[in-house]
């Protein structure tokens, strides 16, 4: 049954959550051996690597630090090459036979591949560049990686990409040698496929997969360790992304034929001038309801499909049991959801609702006081998320057509980034079940979420020709990825795990899908 | 009789036009003695001048390139005070018995009075600060005053404030040490009022009259001589300016309480937060019509008088004359005016209709590539040109009013810039009559505009409490004022004059003032 996405938003509304009985447990879709994993998690060979872990947290650290201070702002084109050979020597180091850069289009990727003759082969993906910064914002220098204390957390680390993803890359390559120094060997072969040009929208990473992709295929999933507990601690997982298409918009005198052609000019003159940045203002106004949150763009939302069932009891699940609490990990930056709308509600809409989001817009004199122009152009940056089955290219096509049909067919538009489809992988996955597992053991019940709101790369994994598994998790926590003072926790308090038990998490996710029966 | 603006727009239309018969000569409205002012620019004195100009060309343009390579963009604190500076020693230089920096709430202004001990004492203003620029932009670097061929120029200097207005400035203090130096003094006594925010609105230049208000009151005239040529050698001569409000209005998620508090967040979070972006661009569409050019703020057009008598027979008689050519000398940066209106309309646009501009906008991330954020704010830089009736706090007040009224309330504006007033002077005025009649000398009949659609603070000098009456003019040419590659012609071609007849022309309307008949 297809629902239109009005619909879907009025049966799960919360009028008829009451009506659901009792909260379905996901750790149930499949009943491991009794015992399992806890008598892995607790073997002599686990504990061995959680002490050496605990051992050299503070080498652990600094590694995480010397990978920060390596600059790889992918939008400046800062330090983003030099990032890419410092993660081949890391691989290099862990023993990695095959360890290369990987050609592009755009900066390199890295291909890696540790073979530890084990019968399971996973994917691994790693990001090693990051958003730009506005250094005077914060409180620390972004590219200092200081560890400092933040309240309520005694130590972390304030670095651009502290979080979004270099600190947690670094992280898992520590547990990984960890385990090797203790073991010889890791439990799993890893395939890693890294980019540096995520913030940019991964637009060249098919070419880095696109030489293994037959090598690829052995995976048995995609598995990303990584810290995800949120800042009270719990933890919420996504199993899968929503899709993005990013664009950039510019209206310019002379594409329009009126108005400046080639330079801003006098302001006076705009007695008898056009002016583009009123034209781009009022095609961005046509884009959005008076409140900019429904998107006016004709069939923007037809593609949209109902949500499938185990996404429904997903989203019913964490409902039910977060209630008003759902978002309470964000609460810093925020006041009130659009319309009003209750948590619950806006649980729905951060999932299954596609947006229309200005990332930037400029045109004209922008610096301080006083300049009297009247500008040749103006420009705006816009994103949309996208949701099932949703694509890039075909909601860029309905901006387009929105455009030309409404008169601005001069305002040139440009795709930028490759533009991320959305991706969904099944609770019932084994790996999903894995890193439930290991949650499970650590007394910790992730919120499951159908979905990240954010976007990632991982449909060239999850979707045709690939078709993996994909899944995250682990335990630490960090924060304010893409804003100022991006953080990672290095030393957590009663609610939140340090690096630490980060990295032995990661450790205790690889051994468990090892052993986890296919 | 009080017309409507919509009424004089229609019963001056072009309809109206062939119905005139007889152009009027703006030089019969005061009966000189015969061979005036011949007599007097024929005189051994200033023949003796002009050849000390010739003479000295080389050391003048020199001056001028001094003058411009001492930064002063008041919009970044660059060089401002050193430049105030730099004017007050020219004026003690030139021999001002007095010459000082007039302390401000802003840059300092500078005053200065040259006694002549002649029955005349004449009103000048000078500006010394600019507009800002961005020097990769330029095709010589804004600040090294280079000398340069720029067809159809021989020479010209490209610079910052090349035209607008240090070069202008220091021209005339060349024109004035010439008359010094052939005849020992000048023929009027000068009071010069010179500040150092024109570019800013002039937010503190009645700081700067106010200790003078009582001595200025002795003027016969505000006289601001400089070169006023069109690129086609054509004169516009203009008997007033608009007036101008200056605002900024900054959407702020804190103010208003929703989406993002106090820095961007990751941009997923459209689908629940709402967005400070779209809210500025709502306001900003809710201003104007969907072709930008008509205001839909309430009541922005009522303070609008229609044009005096004067002022139509003025812009009729423009219209007459030039026709379709009446902007010829601005065709390079435009295509066509709003509407698709004939010059003749667009002439009465520029002169009697007010203006709402974005000068700049800016929001979120505005540097290459991509960057997924929610900004927590966005904001404008709006002037609106201002014709008789209209007051600048009057237009401000109405802008609140309606962004207020439509649920903007908790859009900040602020008013950048004093905030120039409207100023007029008849036609009939002698220091009109006297520079018209040295055009004529030159073989020139110039464009009377009642008014120049930009704005100065010439109102503090025409309207109450001092009410002078203004007027500049004289022979040069220079152009793009706050556009890239400013320039100032130095030698010119057959058309336009150079440097030695822009001083030449200035000497001939202080001569000529000097011995008008009041």
């Amino acid at each position: 049954m297809t629902m239109t996405r009005g619909e879907f938003l009025k049966i799960t509304g919360s009028a008829t959550l009451g009506a659901m009985s009792a909260r379905p447990s996901f750790f149930e879709f499949r009943s491991a051996p009794s015992g399992f994993p806890e008598d892995i998690l607790n073997s002599e060979a686990v504990r061995k690597i959680h002490r050496h872990i605990e051992d050299h947290q503070r080498e652990h650290v600094a590694k995480i630090q010397q990978f920060l201070r390596q600059p790889s702002v992918s939008s400046w084109n800062m330090g983003v090459t030099e990032c890419a050979e410092m993660l081949r020597g890391y691989f290099r180091q862990l023993g990695c036979k095959e360890a290369e850069l990987v050609k592009t289009d755009g900066y390199p990727g890295v291909w890696a591949y540790y073979d530890a003759g084990a019968p399971k082969t996973i994917s691994t993906y790693m990001m090693y560049d990051t958003q730009p910064f506005n250094e005077k914002e914060w409180s620390a220098p972004p590219l200092e990686a200081q560890v400092v204390k933040m309240d309520p957390f005694p130590q972390v680390i304030i670095a651009r990409g502290a979080i979004n993803s270099k600190g947690p890359l670094r992280a898992l390559l520590n547990a990984l040698e960890s385990i090797i120094a203790v073991e010889g060997k890791l439990p799993v072969n890893i395939m890693f496929t890294c980019e540096g040009e995520e913030e940019q929208g991964s637009p060249h990473f098919h070419q880095v997969l696109a030489p293994y992709l037959v090598r690829l295929r052995d995976c048995a999933a995609h598995l990303n360790p990584g810290p995800s507990q949120n800042r009270d601690g719990t933890v919420s997982m996504s199993l899968g992304n929503k899709g993005i298409a990013y664009v950039e918009l510019e209206a310019h005198g002379a594409r329009w034929g009126r108005g400046p052609q080639r330079f801003p000019i006098h302001s006076s003159r705009k007695a008898i001038l056009d002016s583009p940045v009123w034209r781009l203002v009022k095609a961005l106004s046509s884009m959005v309801s008076e409140d900019g949150n429904r998107i006016l763009i004709d069939h923007y939302y037809d593609a949209i499909t109902s949500p499938t069932e185990e996404e429904q009891m997903l989203v019913n699940t964490l409902v039910s049991r977060f209630g008003d609490q759902l978002f309470s990990s964000e609460a810093e930056n925020k006041r009130v959801w659009i319309n009003d709308m209750p948590a619950a509600d806006a649980a729905r809409h951060l999932l299954f609702d596609t947006t229309l989001n200005v990332d930037g817009i400029w045109g004209g004199y922008t610096g301080p006081g006083v300049a009297t122009i009247l500008p040749e152009k103006a420009a705006v940056k816009i994103d949309s998320r996208l949701v099932p089955d949703q694509s890039v290219d075909g909601q860029i096509a309905l901006i387009r057509r929105h455009l030309d049909r409404h008169g601005f067919s001069d305002i040139q538009m440009t795709k930028l980034g490759g533009g991320d489809e959305w991706s969904r992988t099944s609770v019932k996955a084994p790996v999903v079940q894995s890193v439930l597992s290991v949650y499970k053991n650590y007394g910790i019940e992730p919120g499951i979420w159908p979905r990240t709101a954010g976007s990632s790369p991982q449909a060239q994994y999850t979707r045709p020709p690939l078709g993996l598994s994909a899944c995250g998790g682990g335990m630490g926590h960090g924060g304010r990825a893409h804003s100022v003072d991006e953080y990672f926790v290095m030393e957590g308090n009663d609610k939140v795990a340090g690096l630490v038990k980060c990295e032995q998490s990661m450790v205790d996710i690889l051994y468990t899908f090892a052993h986890w029966e296919a």
